[in-house]
């Protein structure tokens, strides 16, 4: 299904804004009532995150500063995509840079928007088991303390708001679920 | 615990746009090793979104036309906070205006970042149950479908991808969560 009825064809688009990592257009549309509206809009390169649970189904996870958000946030590890970058192989890349991680069996869970009301940034989430602990990879400019936890702990974690970002309640709630379906 | 060791104390903040909905910064930032670096930064007014289920554990959703996605995405109800809203009401607010109902039985369930490398948007997140259908009562320039499904009929449009939103999957899979723990 199309859903014509709902969409807003784009008039014209001004670019306020090009940085090193995002942009930001305002684009003037038709709503849907013949109106017109103006529409801010994100440009995001995209993204990957990565689920990797350990042989004993513990979860990893790495503590980062967040600017916008002023405060450390625990989250999984991501990462950007580089151009023209296939997301399967930024995932094996993010995770082996951030945590030192390989793993041997993948799976794409998911590819979410994070805020689709302004951005167009998406997320493809990968669930990464069979781990191999190597040597973390960071960049020069990137800092942040890496964490494992257990099922429990990682509620806990989300119960005091040290985990507070989408994809990461994303990725823990699949595995909650996943796990308590192989329980029933 | 601080983790002062990851913090990134700002040097100076430019403005470059402030619009209807977002406005954006770029931060100069000194890094943990003492390095500058620049941050680009989206300020967002902040969102509730409403995980509204009904007598028959049905989830009430909305299709919308998302203009930086280029398509219609299916969500929960959603809306930004007015100005010194709280968050509570705004969720009353938007669940009212965007699907006619009300609800008895509040929760908050969780405040999260959507985009936090990039973004301060926090959206809060509410259960609500006990729900009574009366009048939506749109914006003049809102348009959506209002839509309702079972929990494997949310499994089936998470699996098309016509479910694609963070919000509404952390939300989705709280609910599967809850139901495979309470079934076991």
């Amino acid at each position: 299904m199309n859903h014509k009825h709902l969409a807003e064809p784009t008039v014209s688009t001004e670019k306020i804004f090009e940085g090193k990592i995002i942009s930001l257009y305002v684009d003037t549309v038709t709503l849907p009532n013949g109106k017109q509206a103006t529409r801010e809009i994100v440009h995001h390169p995209g993204a990957v995150a990565v689920l990797a649970l350990t042989e004993k189904d513990r979860v990893i996870l790495v503590r980062q500063f967040r600017k916008p958000c002023d405060r450390t946030l625990v989250e999984i590890p991501a990462g950007k995509l580089e151009p023209g970058e296939d997301p399967a192989e930024c995932a094996k890349r993010e995770l082996l840079e951030e945590t030192g991680y390989t793993a041997k069996e993948w799976r794409h869970l998911h590819s979410m928007y994070t805020s689709p009301g302004f951005a167009d940034e998406k997320i493809h989430l990968y669930l990464a088991k069979g781990l191999t602990k190597g040597q973390q990879e960071l960049d020069a400019d990137e800092f942040l303390d890496l964490m494992e936890a257990d099922m429990a702990e990682a509620e806990r974690l989300l119960a005091s708001g040290e985990i507070a970002d989408a994809k990461t309640m994303v990725a823990l709630y699949w595995w909650m679920k996943e796990r308590a379906k192989a329980e029933k």
